[in-house]
């Protein structure tokens, strides 16, 4: 875990800005950013927002030090001394706006908003997506594999392969918001509150002179939490049978063995004919436990052929993300400061996803009151007021505006929360567990259809009209200026 | 940076293991564990070790706290309180041997090794594996881009991709390792002195009413340094005229623009026809730098094009290792105590590849005096002296082992050092600067053709005979056991 002074986690280009804006006065202009991302991961259906919590710690301990001063002056010769002093006394003031953890968020909408002094805003780009990114992403993994595995137990596993400590830790409460059941990295279970497992290696079977010594010695000294790898010589002609024989040794002791553990091997057969021999032997108790490279496709599939699988410990393809390790989350200027009040700004691209949408916005979820469902994600800008109020309003697909339709019976929750006000933080951000069920919650306003993992129904989101109408006419503004 | 605990960033099943050897009163028992890999990552020819400093540093600094000892006794009531006092004294006492960082190192050969009390050496599995697998996929990834992109500038910018603060951070110094020039991450660059560089966001160019004026007093605030982006509006029809303005501004007042970067669209074109621009204007000397998405195929591809680009940012398939985000490092037990000595071990598998090398062994990189290249790497058991002595060797493939030649001509390079000796760090581990000269040093020992990024010749990793010889003898003996 982080605990350094992590304010130069930054690149070098926010710092160039600050030292710009400075010399030219422009520092304490006002400037709103929002953080989104344009396309969802691992073909998904929906993203879970996770990243917060340390997004606060960070912005709540930002400061210049000694060491970060005289590291910028001997950098960089250009900064002027009166600059570094500037930093020095440097304090966070600005407004943040963000989802709450465990949200279901979709692409192009604002995930979290900044508002505040361009000298500060800018500065905390690189670590709010650093962290947001991370943690979204594996959250998301999480979330996918949660959706096959059911109400199979899933435990992280992904340490020695996460990418770095803060990826392993923060990794595993990513992966426990979404559902996970528990971890088997000690410093997230001590920092979080994460409950957490584990098993033994094959060193320890290895270290021992015969496989039997090994279970027996294990089961001798954590006798209530027996769950032994049976794979380190051959899975059904050792480690099964000598598996069962610590249980029976076991049960004279009044004790009853977790699981058995699968780490090698066709899981599906080895599965089945363990469970076979599990229940011959009167041990319809004790659990499988399944690992080895597993992600959601394996899962799935190895349910759908029967393996008798009870828990899923999940490693490298769950705490790196697999084949896409990153989402690709950006942060946009929307509005700046002009006089007392803000003008929005747009950003045009060649590419026509990459273009960005305006002003100072809210993001609200529409739940059809009919259904209990929800309709779309529809953003407005701050000062609409039609859909606070549940008055009739249109959604339409911003790129294809004559798709629409209108709706009246239906709930707006505003999903951008206060987070820090004033450079003050004023949420109360709640506990994990709270997190976790607070996720749960989430996804029952959504289809099966939906949530599924392979090709699932594309969730709207909407711009409201007045939305779209600014974003056209700043692209026709400025399509006519260059 | 981590400069919290790290004590149980570990698995559970490390302190369970080490409680169950605790109450077994094995706990003081010899072991030896190897560290290695079965596989290179992204198809290439070798890969570059890099963690080793973080692992030193994370060794150094082991200690259970109180708060560690609580989180322990509140976690788990089946520790005896005694064993948590045990904890209380821990204090590493083994031996730990590894290859230089920046060595060029291959499948299945022991990259560290580590020796000493099983209660100790099982505990830092887990962050060893977690800080050499990241960071020396990392280095192979970045030795990868060096190698196509020559003597052309590489900038790492992956920060706000980077799975969490660690991974931007250790990633940056391991990029800076295997060949990179600079980093964008200010704490990288003030942890490791890395070279820092940084221009500005389209951000800056959206905050000001025109990007002839965002670019004017970008470069007023900081003349020595200016690099713009020029693809906020339109590249050629106005980010590259309007920098070339700015660079003549600056010509006025005796300054040099540095460089203009491209962010979007098609670089092979865009780079050409810019560079056409600032030939025109009289301004050769105005590099061109390149980001948005690149990888070693893209640079590869964009460099067979003619593309005109000086320097190349590269950020996201850097940083993550892109679609190979884990190195699948591994940490197996060789040998453990046997009265005085040690008895080797073997970990048998279904899988042919995944049979362990029993015993203590030694690495050693065979270089032919005739030519200066390296021939192979040649694994000894600890006590054989021939090849120190510089006697005839015969070098043969383990799973071919007819294929043969005898070397007598050769150096013969150890490359496992001693790190910790008893506990103590005994290495003076090198300077960043000096393992990325030692990194350019190890590129020559090898053929082009091995070190090639598509399909490149494999370099032999061999086994002495009486290595060889006793993996066949324990692999009879388990085979018979069973």
């Amino acid at each position: 875990m982080c605990d350094g002074n992590m304010t130069l986690h930054t690149d070098k280009y926010q710092i160039n800005m600050m030292y710009s804006h400075w010399v030219n006065g422009s520092h304490n202009d006002k400037a709103v950013f929002d953080v989104y991302f344009r396309k969802l991961p691992f073909g998904n259906g929906f993203a879970v927002f996770a990243g917060l919590q340390r997004i606060a710690d960070y912005i709540r301990s930002l400061s210049f030090g000694d060491a970060e001063i005289a590291y910028l002056r001997e950098q960089e010769e250009n900064y002027r001394e009166d600059f570094l002093e500037e930093l020095r006394r440097f304090q966070f003031t600005a407004n943040v706006h963000a989802v709450p953890e465990g949200t279901l968020v979709f692409p192009n909408e604002p995930i979290m908003r900044i508002e505040g002094r361009i000298f500060e805003v800018q500065l905390i780009e690189t670590a709010v997506l650093n962290y947001m990114n991370y943690q979204t992403l594996i959250a998301t993994k999480a979330a996918r594999i949660k959706r096959v595995a059911g109400d199979d137990m899933l435990l992280e596993f992904g340490s020695r392969r996460a990418q770095e400590a803060d990826a392993a830790v923060w990794g595993a409460r990513a992966a426990y918001i979404a559902g996970f059941d528990a971890t088997s990295n000690m410093l997230a279970g001590m920092r979080f509150g994460i409950p957490t497992k584990g098993t033994h290696a094959h060193a320890w079977v290895q270290g021992h002179a015969t496989e039997q010594e090994a279970f027996d010695h294990y089961a001798a000294a954590l006798p209530d939490q027996v769950t032994l790898l049976v794979d380190t010589y051959d899975t059904l002609a050792s480690g099964v049978p000598h598996a069962i024989r610590t249980a029976k040794k076991l049960e004279q002791q009044g004790k009853r063995m977790n699981a058995i553990r699968l780490d090698s091997g066709d899981l599906a057969l080895l599965s089945k004919k363990a469970r076979e021999m599990l229940d011959q032997a009167g041990l319809p108790y004790v659990k499988i436990v399944a690992s080895n490279d597993l992600d959601e496709t394996l899962i799935f599939n190895l349910k759908g052929q029967g393996a008798r699988i009870d828990t899923w410990g999940v490693g490298t393809q769950l705490i790196t993300g697999g084949s896409e390790p990153a989402l690709g989350g950006v942060y946009k200027l929307v509005a700046r400061q002009a006089g007392d009040g803000y003008e929005p700004v747009i950003k045009i691209s060649g590419n026509p996803e990459k273009i960005t949408t305006p002003g100072l916005k809210e993001l609200y979820r529409i739940i059809n009151r009919q259904t209990g469902k929800a309709e779309a994600d529809y953003i407005t800008l701050r000062e609409e007021t039609d859909v606070r109020e549940g008055k009739r309003i249109k959604l339409f697909d911003p790129l294809h505006p004559y798709l629409h339709k209108y709706m009246d019976d239906y709930e707006a929750i505003p999903l951008l929360q206060p987070v820090f006000a004033g450079g003050e933080l004023v949420a109360r951000l709640p506990q994990l567990d709270e997190i976790r069920a607070y996720h749960r919650r989430q996804l029952e306003l959504f289809l099966p259809e939906q949530l599924r993992k392979l090709n699932p129904e594309v969730y709207p989101v909407d711009l409201s009209e007045t939305a779209w109408q600014l974003k056209m006419n700043l692209l026709h503004q400025y399509s006519k200026r260059q």
